[in-house]
């Protein structure tokens, strides 16, 4: 039984089922085609806002085409420690931006809080040596964030503040956005543009799309740029109906809700077997466990796949739900952890 | 009737099952699954020598990302002047590689000669002025080329060689590789390795694939820069299998001939009918036309879409058959070709 | 006797006294000291307009640096097939921008003719293709020219109005600055800001100095990114003083016109010695000719070091006159020429 | 009276007495002269071994083109997080190559551990997610560090150790070597090869010169690759005889040991003056008070210019001491100290 990231699942059969609906004539390329077209109006009335939205097919380049569309290449770019950005992504957002800088920031349960912000603002060595540093340019948070936990609207409407005051942009790390939606219960506007987010990293892929993110612009005068980039990167894809149906179906059928609200109850599950090695609150479908070395041992013994987190001695392990997890595989992996 | 690119095409049938085929199961991410596994077997056999394979989703990644593991940011990487990297990749390959310069070749249909390229050499600027000027570092093939020629086996075979005897890598931008085979009859390693070719970008979009291509790397030892570029780059698919599905189908089904075969076999009806008008010799599935600017209109009155080729003002033409081009199409173009 | 290059000379007496007279006393560094704060007031009278002036130490830097600040990376540089950006600076120009590409024009004795540029700018792919291609940015102008020409004022003034009118800027590498006005007998300003230039890399190393140039920003709107960009890339120098002091005095002292003068009146001696060898015109201190591959060595064996011009067989060769070439060097040469 | 830094300073007088020496003769461009020349045979002098050695006007230059020739663009280069190279380079390390990222470890008085150092690269997210993460591929070692400390040979050598077992390089930045050297009274190669060091970023400027610092390669196999980066990025000097001068005279007339000593020594007596204030042991030329807000307000109110160090609020200072800092300087400031 396998929990390893919720990138291992399959692909809805909406989303397949998508993909032979648009497959008929021949169209325009690069996005000239009806579905593209649409795309942008759909995530309008996702967001209940005015948007320019543009698709690609992984998350590392949404998200470092949006980085380096709000950052030169002297920038820094707030993100915390745990972002994926920094962790996962093999350096792309200095790639694609030309060399700017991640300024990491740390913070319970992977969540940057608007003091550490603020405090992380006041000390950039910017601040003292001018132009002989990299200058604060963007702030990145993530949403949910790297472990598993979800920014209330409020904070992120503070840290969106205290960025803009200060003459910077916020980009949203949006991999699994649906299970942080899913998880407030609120509308996607408040984690957005109503709390200040200029840019968003939308995901599908992980929750049920084959490969499809979006990236969604609030602010939408920096996007000839993002576009400029998006081609010059080799993500504007020819035949993009493909990429359009899948996030149009996402989008419109509620299947975003739908798979996140069940990957977040089983995990809600899970938490509840789970409870005394929980190494941060489950607001998704995530669960980090601290379970040591040896438990961790047992419960790959009995079955379950799932990854080390961390350097291996610390004994630590994620798990994740994905949409096409069988409720099954989480009875057994309550019982198991009930037997550690 | 459309006749605009063979990348406004639909996806074969064969590769929607594909995808439907290998939609089951939880299996490991990034590549780590059984049928991305099988890919590099697939293409050993296909081109019946052992080679390491890695797909991508666009051409734009594939030649890039190939060229910049070719080349170091103070390169240069010879090119036909009418080359896909140099008039419609937005400088992908300078991005990629960190700044490695185009040098630019004539030679007549799109194709560089021998001589072409050994001249270019004698004068390249290093010659000269040694560390002051880019260093040759590549040689980028297309095959088939932007005019819609195929290469000889013995051409790219006296390159490769005039290549190496300087010490520069070989890439071959395969978009339309298929069609090149399907043209020669030739087996497809007589015009890569057997011929001298270092890194293959290997296309299956245009000829019925979803989005998928290869690199196929005939000289193994930069396999590793390789794949670290292409994770930076945002190019690793979380959900490999998809991509990988299509490759395979394409491959081993013959599908990949089949559809070149079919294409090449209409756009050679074209030619018969446009004979008066072609501007280089068809050989695959693309006719460029000096048409003038008033039979053009005409064309385009009577319900043909294509693209102009160059400065509007020159009347000229191209017209691409694509792998779902209805025969009727070609029926009505040859009847109206035949009455302008 | 040596013509290789203008760069082969030493430092005029009067540079090495200045950078004696600002050494005493610990000042800011980094250029927040009085020289350097002179510099900009220093070149505003030299060119009777406001501008801001920045001092570097090569003309490799000072032309890449300016561009990078022009273009963006996926911009395209319009310039002359035998500028030094393209020949000379080991592709400079897409290092410091992060991918910019040059667009290359012909043009009769390495001028840029505005028909050849207005030609140029209709038919670049971006015309057609849109952000599939990269994007018209900026104009670089060679004043003088790499093959010793120079544009006219109304020329340079053609140019700027054909870029403007496009939405590029205009950057110039005046190397040889200097021997320009000198030819022209015009004002500074008429080949520059009154002609349209937004930004001049402003030479003085070839023509007496130790090392300095300047980059003087006319449309002064993006000179903090040009300052960032200096520094990040090494080229902030922190004890300025000896810089800003060499820029001061080549400035101040009428330095720059007494060497550019004299250079270019021994040119245009060694100019009607060798009438019937030349290339192109002599309107600065380099010579261009054509001498076959035998005159070329009976020179060389007749004591003379200078360049061959292109491939060794075209038996081309470059002669430059020094600031502080000997009179009887040139006396010489031309007894030699006749000799021929 | 001014402690600001020692790059406030002016050159010595044997400095530019050697610039009037070599200020003669027309001579090869771009370092092929006898000087230039000369300079390698020098460095292995001082080094007590075979080197290669290159010129270079600043420190930011010296580091930045050492570590893009150690670093591929997806390299992580592991670096105290007070380094020079993090703090005050404006991001140039990510700039030079490409977009390497450092990977900043802590450490007393700026000194990295070699326990600091093991762990780090034993929790380095490579280890665990592969080439997801950006590959460790250097260490960066500052010799005296940023807190006017210095490592220890067998330091050193022990971190060298730990680095080349995983296969990174070593680069030092020795922007102010002489004054580590003459603190510990070692041989410079006691610091350098023989402790493993690969490259090192060899100052002058601080300490003496008017702009000169040299890459030093122990490990000479990457030297092309560093030449063609060092043309590229306009550090590559057309009057390579005026740096080579200096560099030649700082270390044959044992001006870098003199220098060195003095400041050493000055430093020391204001040491013995600041005890209670010391925030890290001083080893070199500069000091790190903790005078709170209204002592440091004291000292400036008495006419001593120096910086606040880290964010105003934390009331610490820096104080450094020039080579050309007159005695009273410091017999004044130990007075006023004392006075506090």
């Amino acid at each position: 039984m396998q929990f390893l990231s919720d990138n291992t699942s399959t692909a809805c059969p909406e989303i397949l089922a998508a993909l032979e609906a648009v497959n008929h004539g021949r169209v325009h390329s690069y996005g000239d085609d009806e579905w593209t077209q649409r795309l942008e109006r759909c995530f309008g009335d996702y967001f209940a806002t005015s948007v320019r939205a543009f698709a690609v097919a992984t998350g590392t380049a949404a998200n470092s085409l949006s980085l380096a569309t709000l950052s030169p290449p002297y920038g820094a770019v707030f993100a915390h420690r745990e972002a994926h950005i920094e962790t996962d992504e093999c350096g792309a957002p200095a790639f694609f931006s030309g060399g700017a800088q991640l300024a990491l920031l740390d913070g319970e349960h992977a969540r940057i809080t608007p003091q550490g912000f603020a405090q992380a603002l006041a000390d950039h060595p910017s601040v003292n040596v001018g132009l002989h540093s990299v200058q604060p340019a963007a702030l990145s948070l993530t949403q949910m964030t790297e472990h598993g936990t979800v920014y209330r609207a409020a904070d992120v409407a503070r840290l969106c503040e205290l960025a803009h005051a200060r003459g910077l942009k916020v980009q949203m790390d949006g991999a699994r956005f649906a299970n942080a939606v899913a998880f407030l219960g609120c509308h996607p506007a408040d984690i957005t543009w109503r709390a200040g987010v200029d840019v968003l990293s939308f995901g599908a892929t992980k929750n049920g799309a084959l490969a499809a993110e979006a990236v969604v612009f609030f602010d939408t005068t920096l996007v000839r740029d993002f576009e400029l980039r998006r081609k010059r990167a080799g993500h504007l894809f020819s035949k993009s109906r493909y990429i359009a149906a899948q996030l149009l179906t996402y989008l419109e059928s509620g299947l975003w809700r739908r798979n996140a609200e069940r990957t977040n109850a089983l995990a809600q599950r899970l938490a509840q077997a789970a409870a005394q090695y929980l190494l941060h609150p489950v607001e998704g479908n995530e669960l980090f466990l601290k379970l040591g070395v040896e438990r961790r041992q047992q419960l790959r013994a009995a079955g379950f796949e799932f990854y080390d987190w961390g350097p291996p001695h610390r004994g630590e392990a994620r798990l994740v739900v994905s949409w096409d997890q069988p409720a099954a595989d989480v009875d057994a992996l309550c019982a198991a952890l009930a037997r550690l």
